[in-house]
């Protein structure tokens, strides 16, 4: 049989150069992640918000259903400290008239720990053992990425810049996932100013791949074969899509979100920390346009996210995109609400058949 | 002979499906233009600043020099009125203090006409009849494009959207060109805020492609011919590349334009309406940081050219960055110093190679 492949297949132990992206906070499911996995590419679970014990039982949930190779990610940003009553008062008055509109009170201060402990999740990924672990956002400590490789962890780091790629394979990592401009959710940047670090796909994955030796992973405007075979030209040897799958049947995502993705037409995304406390890519809506101008405060991430929680559930639930974080990259408007494996089907025939016409340009 | 050819080859006359794109106000010069129309890809004059009598003048020197097809290119962009000296105050006042850095006294308002009458570029464009001409910043009068074709010459438009190549497609231009966000030199947004219109080269060129029947050239972080077979993967008919061309020997880049795109190791870009009015990518330097940072006042395009002028000219000549404005790509640290024929060349031998890679990874 003809298929695809590259040399980080062999190494992650994949059929398929495909990997979906971790996407934390509801699009990744375990129905989801195993279908990828068993359809040959590489699923993965965003678990950044998530605490030890769900960790686990959301990935015996995939194994129950593969065998597959299957990936991890975590979020390896510093967490920030506790934050008085008094310091949330700005950020909380920022959001509360929204909060009305939904017939809600303001919100609670955020409580620490606002997010997960790192240790923890790190120590529950090591009894899993999954065949990868991803982090962004950041750097693990170089003891923990070797104790993870000699437990046969193949692991991987994400990069915004060619100075956090150099990083990246100075730690040792099996693999650097080249985050582009265009990639949906939050921007990976850790070494610059995110803003500064805004550099498109095209030309993040070439500066890369042409600066280190670990073999590179393409993110960000990635819809189908032809954006893979694309990848793959400029020396990527997988592709890594992440809105491609929100509409899935599999994916967690509110309905809301998906109909959204569906429906756009053009890029419509923009750069927000409004939600989260950090520079993430989302389908543009008022909380994002009206925030963004008035240069409203906010909490440092992810205590921000607390104070938009419930905001952002319940426009959800009612329909109302004005408050969601439709996390989507700039090529959503590419989106199709297939069965993930028809998807990654799709996407491997599409690659061969673009080859193909690739291969009928020569004269 | 085995070579690279696409359908766009043959209907703009060229052996190669490379474009080296317009750099209008000092990069394209007739021995640039004609070096890389005689290697065999498409050279093109950026001829948006220049008078009809000079765009005469070059337009035949390139001629002395290559009988192979050449483009002319425009800025569309409407004319700003006549503006009075007391509204250029505070964006003469922004800049001053730069001037007096460099020993000069503060800028001469900006004197009406900012720019050449469109209407005399394109009567003399008409009577040079090139191969090809292509338009920026707007779109042409539709029987400006039918009346240029009626006389053989293909016309191609810019589009950083969807829509504004569905635009170009309702027009009937011959080709549409996908300014992808890494692109360096001006953004040629007409339809949106720009800053709203920033969409990578990967997402962009696969979006246009999938909406428009017309065919699509990517232009923005191509630097090398992995760079060229990945906008081919994505559909599109032909690469342009400009930054790849800033330190050719033939290009009339100031030096120090030249040395600090050798010299990037990184995407140290940013874009700035400062020098110009119009928002447009360069290498980041003071200027841009601290006009930007400070929301200095600043003329409508061009008008804001002229009163950046003297001070861009006098920085460039003391090699000085911090006041030039170096117009470059996202993908700028992957300059070569080579002769334009040269390195039109490793382009297509590269594309070549690449291709043949590609071939490697069916299994």
């Amino acid at each position: 049989m003809s298929g695809l492949h590259t040399p980080l297949c062999d190494h992650l132990g994949i059929r398929l150069p495909i990997i979906q992206a971790p996407m934390a906070g509801g699009p990744t499911t375990p129905e989801l992640v195993a279908a990828v996995s068993a359809a040959g590419a590489l699923g993965s679970y965003g678990f950044a918000y998530t605490q030890p014990e769900a960790i686990q039982r959301e990935s015996e949930a995939v194994r129950a259903r593969t065998g597959a190779p299957f990936s991890l990610n975590f979020f390896a940003s510093p967490r920030p400290g506790s934050i008085g009553p008094g310091a949330q008062r700005g950020a909380i008055d920022a959001v509360s008239g929204y909060y009305g509109e939904l017939g809600l009170p303001p919100p609670e201060p955020a409580r620490a720990p606002y997010a997960p402990d790192l240790d923890a999740q790190f120590a529950i990924a090591e009894e899993i053992r999954p065949a990868v672990l991803t982090f962004h956002l950041g750097v693990m400590h170089p003891e923990r990425v070797r104790r993870f490789q000699s437990l046969g962890v193949k692991v991987g780091g994400g990069a915004t810049c060619v100075a956090e790629a150099e990083k990246l394979e100075a730690l040792g990592v099996d693999f650097i996932i080249a985050q582009g401009a265009e990639a949906g959710g939050h921007r990976g940047t850790y070494l610059r100013d995110p803003y500064d670090s805004m550099t498109g796909t095209f030309a993040l994955v070439r500066l890369i791949v042409r600066r280190v030796r670990t073999p590179v992973v393409a993110a960000g405007g990635i819809m189908d074969g032809a954006g893979i075979a694309a990848a793959l030209a400029l020396g990527a040897q997988a592709a890594q899509l992440g809105t491609a799958f929100i509409a899935c049947p599999e994916s967690g995502a509110p309905r809301l979100h998906k109909d959204s993705v569906l429906a756009a037409r053009e890029d419509e995304t923009l750069i927000t920390e409004k939600f989260s406390g950090k520079p993430a890519r989302g389908l543009a809506n008022r909380f994002m346009r009206e925030m963004q101008a008035r240069a409203a405060p906010q909490l440092p991430f992810p205590a921000q996210s607390a104070i938009t929680g419930k905001l952002r559930a319940t426009a959800a639930k009612a329909g109302n995109p004005d408050f969601v974080a439709m996390w989507a990259g700039q090529a959503a408007a590419l989106s199709r609400a297939l069965p993930a494996a028809e998807l990654v089907a799709r996407l491997e025939a599409e690659t061969l058949e673009c080859l193909d016409r690739l291969a009928t340009l020569r004269r």
